[in-house]
């Protein structure tokens, strides 16, 4: 029988940028027995997922939820709304929305890549992997394109390769100072329910979204929110498509069905995800992950190691990537940590492979699991030889100390 | 918090053909915590699964395991090995033939349907749905495509719609009689691990599997077994794709990760699923399946009720579809059964849409658990009005008394 | 890791009268994370699981709840109010009964035993054991007691090796009518959430209960509701105790906390099945028992076996016993049936071994479930060559689809 | 449905000194479904369990299994043995073994307290709870009692209250050095499975034992290891006994089985507990404990804060006692750290109350988990205002960076 134990004792520390770590609750709902996804009673937890996920992602319009994990809806995305040869304008914030436009290319679409393409010390191969979608590049753009040939925007919310945010209204607003038709897609996978995300207010299209991340599940669902304006965009837009079609499930799922089975397991998880969510308030959960991020961002900048977002404005309130010194293989740290600690953390990807590691400070947390990971990191950041300004977790201990959690203690008062 | 509660006591009877029930190991392997998706011991999950599925479908060649439920597994098989306006040869043995049929259409594919269509006495609009594949049909047709336009011949092992398991080591047959060169891919989602599949012996070049049937996991996996040949065809295939594109899983695959985000929880049920499976033997689950099937047809034949499937050879182990006498209405028959007696059966799908119900036996089952859906069934009938010439439940309760299962209970002598 | 696979497939079919089979609801409550006894949240569930089973036995005075399986509160109940040497009356209604009255002497107490003496054809060596208590025989021997040396008087309220509930204010108005001092002390372990019980309205000085039958849970948790007068004999009874000492237990428990280390996670059963009997309503959930009950008696009647409960007034809703034939080891029978069928009956006990099974409908079941183990024991019998009149199960189904359950189906109408 | 939420997000540290973490595989286990404590697969468990337990305790004779929580076995070892009046020799380590002294006066026995009382400058008033079992005083003691009136000598050998862990190979030469018969009575509630002991080899005659504390289980399971010549006083010892009963269990034992319906789902989860101590080898477990402790008193010290135990002889691998400065009320401290850190400490008992803190370093844990632990002690001593020498995370960071565990990780190299 699965035993999971390469490690002979002790709870392990997943603070990776996800999967992050799943509530029992969740993991306890997802082994209830599976039940005929045709059923009554599944028709009612249809129904009762949609309309939470809709809460969440802050739309009145129909919510495409797909048995398949987020790069599918990234797929889903793009294949319901162009067609072959189209062109799209897509930000490189990091590795994410890099692969997102390797996926456009490889679906016969025509993405045309933009970046902030300034200097920067310490990653010089990839600038714009520092910073957020800067939305005057892309007004610009958008002005320039007169015979309107761009068909949509994609852009990525939470960045989680690089630990960047970035503000989609803004990019919204640049967009409309274009009087641009494109479409507006975001991949908020790694921010929903972690970060404020607005999909009507901000005038969203397509939002991309995934379970394994804010909502807390294992790996296995995923999301398009989808605009009246994608809607009809996929009425002529002629990129092949069937399993990721919205059509069909659109349909179905007014009476909490899909046109083919559905993750029954995992719609339990998601239902319970979203009681919790919704229960907590989603307020209080976007400020819980800031009070995190900031904790963490205190015991990186005691260490004297460059977090990876250089712009406070957009720093993730969902990971912290941090840049190892030249001469570090940040792989071979997180192995140590791994092995010696039992904590896994983000590693360094695409063209940051190697020289950077991430923790994500996501999913079934507190105060003493991110101490506990920041530990890991500084016990093996020594081990490793790396020199440290001072110690992150007395900087991150202080920090906690100082900020209690905004949202009271539940009946414990 | 969830709780599955629309009956207030009691174990819920999943007789459908799918999702099946799931084991009480299976769903809390499922339950135990996420891990990195990177991580060694991941790595390790992977090797294991990747092995034993591949034992399971009887192949030395890549599987691909899609974190995506069987549907999805369809379009992969198409979308890697075929290119816009390719003729494909699909049988339609019933309503899922007939959904990937369309689904071909959907992507831009030429398919070509045939299907058997002498007369049936009682589902006249359907002939071919009461017998399995005709391989004389697809031998006489592939000799008369001369010039090779045909580039793939599709047909479902185990038609979950009607209870058909097709013998597919003679469409092969038939294919190599005409010295066509065309792929061969069957959809064995229903009948994988629940009656004999041979992928390499049979020389199928695409295999279609799925989680939720005699593997006895929830919905969310799928996959793609892939003869060396389908890989070959998948470097000119022309179709777009990207999430179901082979390559890259292939490639990571042989360290055991993949490229994006597997699903894995329901890994970890696949790999309990493959210990339970390969610890009984394979031959003892087949025989498993045949001894239901034999049980539940006897019940069946003594209600007097029409088998959907009309020829004994192709009798599917899986399940068993049955059809209502003119005037009954089969889906408030399968209410009335559901709400009395907590009993979910298959629905009759597409031509036989309310003419038939299915019952499912497969999954977490045994000689009991089939009893009490027979009597759920029969007490249903008998609520609806529906005559019948004797008891099923005396004769299944015959049958099985009278044949003991071959298999000797474990350590239990 | 624990497998539980004596049969290779398939659910296992729990029908012994107790440990029942647990609600998915509860295993996964009881598998949540153990907390802390001490803090906070224990005390909140410790105040809401007092509650709870306070009302579930209808008394507003103190339930006492131990970390130890039933036989313990037996204990409890007479080590709590008694002094070495006291007399005590005790009906011998079955085996259960039988033990309690071992356990008094074991206690050095002295028990007086009484039970209907008449003839009885099938079950000479145990008449009493096929009728319920006799309330004027206990009247008649109380009222002998003229100097009072009885302290009190035991009786099984639901005997689970005979299936006979007995009238308990039937009891309690013979003691009244004899003007008699004892107290009262009722063993509901089996009839407990089952069968309608009232521990202040019938005058029951101590309830003894547990928690592997009517509530659900797994065996480990017991109980004793103690009336006033119990508590203040209490004061002087002189039996050692320490473990099932009621008073410091009363007292920490005014907090929703416990002396010693209480059954942390079946208090999380206990708490998750107070929510569905009391959601249910107990008026349901009795009708629910009365109702199975009757559906398996009829089967046992077509059969042409005899009932162990000779009187109607008295059969138990939570279990049937039934008479094997002169020469039917019932034993031999029930193994067969558990190897073939993956069935677990109740044995015979006591004066009964060998010539009775017991079917237990109680726990998570449902009409499906009980006709499942109707049909295992069909089976069975015929294989072991034991003549019928006729088939049980078809009496069943006819009971059953002719009597639909009271409670409406939940959301599903 | 039960919810445990006190805290919106995050895994709570548990680290009282037991109940222990609960590994998620042992949670998993306990889940499954009830089985028939009468059928085959059970006397298969219980052979298995038992066989197991011995091994742990390091014995060959039998181990009674009660489902009951610990305190019960303590019951069950005096009233196996002892008869009322007799003289019994108890040495006062501290609170648990104050509360054995008292349930032996509860039960009509003579305890004669011993302790060692010289000066102590942070606990006065309770010197001897500082300290292990001082072997010479007891060997005196013995050599007094020249009438043997003295049945049995009682000691605790991991005081859980204080953190103190007493030689028990040395009391038992103190016995012999005496040559007194008296029976050695051993509490290792909190010792097992995570200090060695060794019952057999020892000469120990009644090992008590519970499921909480390094078995890792939820409380409900208690042991008692029994010696022929415990065995052999059972026959003549008076005490009242029923449940607690040797003769029986051990006559039952002997085919996997019990006399009355044990604790179903904790023997699983005891199953699952043998296998993961066995598996890594017990003398690794105790490595780990023994290094766990050594961190953790690295912090209590760099803090600058007492610790409860003053002798390094004896410092207790499972958990350790800090004392808080006069003025500072110790359960106002945990009740901070409890609400602000999700961390639960267990309290100063009896003589300690409000004066110290214990921090457990058992059950599912690791070096994160510790330093976790180790950093909510830190924050929420500043934030009471204790002022500590130097930050003890620090202390205890470097210690487990520089003492790397000893047992390879598990297939990871």
């Amino acid at each position: 029988m699965l035993h999971l134990d390469f490690h002979p004792s002790g709870h392990h520390f997943l603070q990776i940028p996800g999967p992050s770590p799943v509530p029992d609750r969740l993991l306890r709902a997802m082994s209830l027995p599976t039940i005929d996804h045709r059923g009554p009673e599944f028709g009612a937890l249809g129904l009762k997922v949609l309309a939470g996920i809709g809460a969440i992602v802050k739309t009145r319009h129909p919510v495409v939820v797909y048995p398949a994990s987020g790069t599918g809806a990234w797929e889903a995305a793009l294949s319901n709304t162009l067609s072959g040869g189209d062109q799209v304008l897509m930000y490189e914030t990091g590795h994410f929305a890099a692969m997102w436009i390797k996926m456009a290319r490889r679906l016969g679409l025509a993405p045309e890549v933009i970046a902030w393409s300034g200097t920067d010390e310490h990653v010089p191969q990839a600038p714009s992997w520092r910073r957020g979608v800067q939305p005057d590049m892309i007004e610009q753009r958008l002005r320039q394109d007169t015979d309107r040939r761009i068909k949509a925007v994609c852009v990525v919310h939470n960045e989680t390769s690089t630990g960047v945010t970035s503000d989609i209204a803004a990019v919204r607003k640049a967009i409309d100072a274009a009087q641009h038709p494109a479409l507006l897609m975001v991949d908020t996978i790694s921010g929903l329910a972690c970060v404020d995300y607005r999909h009507d207010e901000w005038g969203v299209d397509v939002t991309v979204g995934g379970s394994q991340k804010g909502l807390m599940l294992p790996p296995g669902i995923s999301f398009n929110a989808v605009s009246p304006r994608a809607l009809a965009a996929a009425s002529t837009a002629r990129l092949p498509r069937s399993f990721w079609a919205w059509d069909e499930i659109v349909a179905m799922n007014k009476d909490g069905y899909w046109p083919y089975t559905p993750n029954t397991n995992l719609l339990y998880a998601l239902s319970e995800s979203i009681d919790m969510l919704l229960g907590e308030g989603l307020d209080n959960v976007f400020a819980r992950h800031e009070r995190w991020g900031a904790g963490v961002r205190a015991a990186v900048n005691a260490w004297g190691l460059p977090i990876q977002c250089i712009d406070p404005k957009v720093y993730s309130p969902v990971l912290t990537g941090v840049l190892t010194p030249p001469g570090t293989d940040a792989d071979a740290l997180r192995r140590l940590i791994y092995e010696r600690f039992d904590l896994s953390l983000g590693t360094g990807l695409g063209k940051l492979s190697g020289r950077m590691f991430r923790i994500g400070h996501l999913g079934n947390s507190n105060d003493l699991t991110l101490l506990a990971a920041l530990a890991g990191c500084e016990m093996g950041l020594k081990l490793a030889g790396v020199p440290l300004a001072g110690s992150g977790v007395q900087a991150a201990m202080e920090y906690f100390a100082a900020h209690p959690a905004g949202a009271a203690l539940k009946r414990a008062a």
